[in-house]
């Protein structure tokens, strides 16, 4: 059987795919790696800026997703994508078990994971005052402290981001200078609320039940130092699930992700990508969404074009 | 009071934008024509596309959006905006009372109407077996009989992505030959469901409570002949709602539309554009509403390097 489209990844991207697909009539296939749809929101605790689901554990949303899909007879497959032959008219996928399916277009959902610390706690603490995006979980700190790990632009817009929300925010950094943008690196200097701690990494998040506070420590004298904090915010940035692109003939970017403009069209003719694996400015899961309508209407009409 | 983002319009790029504007805690307002929340959708009976609220009516969408934009604390003013004067780093919104705002960005999101037929029946029937949108409404009519009217692109692409779904489609033009791209005509002159009507304009839309049928005019001996049929598809194109900004300096394409790119920013520093109304491809909710969140995360930025 060859398929009209095969999504690969069943995050809020491959899921709203599946979604247009199912109403355009498309003969469509989701292979998701996990026995469970969702990817990256079902690790996250609360979504509360996705229009009209307002406070919503991102479990819930993960399922309420997959049930859309499901009630319009979508259709899925379990299987870890290793290998896809994208350069013919008839495109490969290959799973990890050996089954190889056929299909006219594939699209890229395979989402992006963000940079991990690799400190003790981190992962424990994960959705429950560990967070990796301020603008998804800032507002949850309202009147509490945080503090921001990371030095570029990410680390310090969601300082930024969380002083209008926090009482009192620390951004710590391992060097004695930031990377971000000059003029975020001077907002954020002379803001009252922020207070900046250079030359410490992050070592511990500890706390009973919830995030109470973080040990870092000098990278000069190696003394420690602890910060008593509500929530703990990692802007060291993502990494796009694309390994196995690498040499398929799809244009990825310097740091991974699939190249392709709000069309959601890549390099290579019949293939399409959504979600945070793609090219773009926010990575949210409206704008995964969004994607996965746009690149549907634009596998409409490769398909015509392409009989 | 000088507010950080104003919002024109309360559709669901207006709704998407100004629950963002919350989280980030930007004094907003959105400006709404009428007195009540949701733009196009408020008309649309039943929305199924949108991921995670699947076979909802378009006005219980609305309500759940603005629901959502209260949840978060969102202000709202009824006004008509007839003029905005945006060259300067403060912004004037007028509203058609008299009442002027001060703003220090603008989000444009006054949406797009669908272009209509003015015959009898259309206004009644809206809703009700009239669409105006295939990619939207196509699915619900699943093995039934309908009549896309138009000749460009859209009509076109409209009956093409209908005979996968109806088991009979009606396109009917008012001239004897097609404007639609010439590989779209090829195909849908090939579908053995589809049946084109040459030189027949629609007269009017009859039925009891649902539509039944439609009444076509011959244009060369202004004979008349019905269709019986389920739906209607009115596919003549859309109308951006951006008249009051002719003469603004915002840059427009030739139909209207407010030209920005998938980063949702004008020609114009601090005026933001999210929704229909904006030059996109395909105009969904969840575009839309992935515009807001787009936008807003722009004017934080602009905020920043525009103190």
């Amino acid at each position: 059987m060859v398929y009209d489209v095969i999504i690969i990844g069943s995050g809020p991207a491959g899921l709203s795919s599946v979604i247009y697909a199912q109403r355009a009539m498309l003969k469509a296939l989701v292979i998701e790696k996990l026995p469970m749809s969702g990817g990256q929101i079902l690790n996250t605790e609360e979504i509360d800026n996705y229009a009209g689901m307002p406070g919503m554990a991102g479990f819930d949303m993960g399922m309420k997703f997959r049930e859309h899909a499901d009630k319009l007879g979508a259709t899925f497959a379990e299987g870890n994508v290793v290998r896809v032959d994208v350069q013919d008219k008839i495109k490969k996928v290959h799973t990890e078990d050996g089954t190889v399916y056929e299909t006219k277009t594939v699209i890229l959902a395979n989402g992006a994971e963000h940079a991990k610390m690799g400190v003790k706690g981190e992962e424990e603490f994960g959705g429950r005052g560990v967070s990796y995006c301020a603008t998804c979980d800032g507002a949850f700190y309202r009147n509490k402290v945080t503090a921001v790990f990371g030095g570029g632009d990410v680390a310090v817009e969601d300082a930024i981001f969380l002083s209008r929300i926090c009482t009192k925010v620390y951004l710590v950094h391992r060097r004695d200078q930031l990377r971000a943008a000059k003029v975020l690196q001077e907002e954020v200097l002379h803001l009252d609320n922020v207070e900046v701690i250079w030359d410490h990494e992050l070592q511990e998040i500890t706390g009973e039940g919830k995030v109470e506070k973080v040990i870092i420590k000098n990278k000069k004298d190696d003394s420690l130092r602890e910060l008593t904090i509500d929530g703990v915010f990692i802007g060291i940035g993502m990494a796009p699930q694309t390994a196995i692109y690498k040499d398929s003939g799809i244009a990825l970017d310097e740091r991974g992700y699939i190249i392709a403009g709000e069309d959601c069209t890549t390099n290579v003719p019949g293939v399409f990508v959504a979600g945070d694996v793609r090219t773009k400015q926010l990575r949210q899961v409206i704008t995964a969404c969004a994607d996965g309508a746009v690149a549907i209407t634009n596998i409409e009409r490769y398909l015509i074009e392409n009989k």
